[in-house]
């Protein structure tokens, strides 16, 4: 048993609080680490929101982090004490229906404990003043030290700077993947991007590194538009500038539409406008956000019969252990940068102030070092 | 200018009647050839119940024939007197974006003139008693002899038995071809086909020749189950034998959902069920049916984000030039049969009578013999 600090959701849209909780070394086939740095992201105030069906309190919630490992449970023998990792909220074990299959990268071999904020053995590792305390996403980063199931962790290079590519462990990943994994946007293609918040960012990124010709960013915020850019949009709009749905307008622009679109915002009218902005015949949206309960998307099937695909993504089709190894080289080899996506740094103890930022919009991330 | 045999279309809601109507022969990059036998498919049906927002009257129905050449005009190259031709509702100009994507088969040269039952000229070949009918498709099959451009024809082999390969010319090739082109279904998969009319008995068959492992055939008419068993598939269920949705059952059936799914109904409930009814990670379904106009599909996007893909087929995602000549040499070789679609022929004086047949759901095909 040790102490670390930690960020407590005690309850559902209450301030984080700051406190020493005590955590349980690692089970069989658990990992104890030490978290660097964690990103802030929506998933985790959607979570402290109330609004997530899954969500239990008191809990500790992060899950965008970049570790080192302290401790390793009975029978883990892909990382050791000293290994950098990224946690991973979507493990990879390997040997499930999922990962056997080889067509996709949901894992379910914990899909149930994962859930109820358990590890994989049905208990919790995290207390406080003798009660219990939940995980979160498999991940709870927002504390110092976490345990986390062997599966959860990808094993990265030392080079990699952790207070950087722990953005690698959600956002950055998310849309990147997406455009480079799931819909394998090829050289020359026409793009459009709907949302430019982290995610969508990420997609441009991830659409430049693609060689798309075109990349064109669409968002209702035109404070938006330069980042975009700088990152490798080709054009932007704002659909409150047309007086007629934004699909049409980009299908006027295109000459008939896109090869691929991106929804990176959670709004089932964008999914729909994503949808119907594509190219008659071939033309693939992909859907990132994540909605409330109960909303639908919904379209003519003539969209679809006349030849447009329709898909989602979720952490960007990217198998954790497998795959984000090679996601941080790409980046150590200079293929992308994450600078641009953090812009603010703090401590634990502000950690209330990056969500503030962000409901704000006034973020893309905020990055809590632990150190600082 | 020719006489021909002909069942015109008046007007909507109207039978038949069987006429001698004047054909202008072929002007340049056209063909003129003469209808041996033709299917009668839901969509003329569809069409003549006055539905079809592009329906224009007086018409020649038919889209599902086979013919022999009989005059080209200026220009025409790919065929000549004598050849044996499948006409094709969806032409391959090879020269248009659509046709050079390499992407779809969704040709889209006379798409305009199409639409509006004329030649790509803009002009009709076929009168009565001096007064234009209009095309029907580009193909106008009820007619002993009708006009086509040379890109709507798909020169066949002349071995291959027109009374029979003509159901290649719509409905046979859209269930097999959406099997095999659209989703190119992998040996050993298991699959769900909802609907057990011509298309999906036909999806059954391309499910067969795919080497499907499991083929779910799903009709609220359980008289449909044998000739499903006897085309291939594994097993039929009833929607009506069960209280909860016919998703959920499938899914409890095949162990987490089924690697693809077909709709082939027309029916926007269906389509949902369809898509729900596929696996998690991977699964796939393919829109076939054909709705009203103003339904709407509609789902959680979460199916999406978890992995399911939704997506549409016309005309199988079949090339007519360059990949209909091969089904026709399939067939030749036994790989699939014809002889159960079709449960009636006739001459074309009881045209009326096949579509009495459908309505009353007695009939797969009737196939029109002009020489009856």
């Amino acid at each position: 048993m040790i102490k670390s600090r930690a960020a407590v959701a005690r309850a559902a849209k209450q301030p984080l609080e700051i406190v020493e909780v005590d955590v349980e070394g690692p089970k069989a086939g658990e990992v104890l680490v030490r978290i660097v740095a964690t990103g802030v992201c929506h998933t985790d105030a959607y979570t402290l929101s109330g609004a997530d069906p899954e969500g239990v309190f008191p809990a500790i919630l992060g899950h965008e982090g970049g570790a080192v490992v302290v401790e390793v449970g009975p029978g883990v023998t892909s990382v050791q004490p000293g290994d950098h990792v990224i946690p991973l909220y979507t493990p990879e074990c390997g040997q499930c229906k999922f990962c056997r299959s080889g067509k996709t990268n949901l894992c379910q071999a914990i899909r149930a404990t994962q859930g109820k904020g358990l590890m994989p053995d049905g208990t919790t590792r995290f207390s406080y003043q003798g009660k219990p305390i939940y995980h979160y996403m498999g991940t709870s980063t927002f504390s110092e030290y976490t345990v986390l199931p062997e599966i959860s962790v990808a094993k990265i290079s030392k080079e990699a700077p952790l207070e950087k590519v722990c953005l690698l462990g959600c956002g950055v990943t998310t849309g990147m993947g997406a455009v480079l994994n799931t819909a394998k946007v090829q050289p020359g293609s026409t793009v459009a991007i709907f949302g430019l918040g982290g995610i969508g960012l990420s997609a441009i990124i991830g659409a430049v590194m693609a060689k798309a010709s075109r990349i064109i960013g669409i968002d209702v915020n035109p404070a938006k538009f330069e980042i975009a850019k700088q990152l490798g949009a080709t054009e932007c709009i704002n659909p409150l500038d047309y007086d007629r749905p934004i699909q049409e307008v980009i299908v006027d622009l295109t000459d008939g539409g896109v090869d691929y679109s991106f929804e990176c915002i959670g709004n089932v009218k964008v999914m729909r406008s994503a949808l119907e902005c594509c190219h008659k015949g071939w033309g693939e949206s992909v859907i990132i956000g994540v909605v409330s309960a109960g909303e639908e998307i919904s379209t003519r099937p003539f969209q679809l019969v006349t030849g447009r695909v329709w898909r989602g993504s979720a952490f960007g089709g990217v198998r954790g252990r497998s795959e984000l190894p090679g996601y941080v080289e790409r980046y150590m080899k200079g293929e992308f940068e994450l600078d641009t996506f953090i812009t603010h740094t703090m401590g634990l103890n502000d950690i209330n102030k990056a969500f503030e930022l962000m409901h704000e919009g006034k973020s893309i991330r905020s990055v809590i070092h632990f150190d600082l």
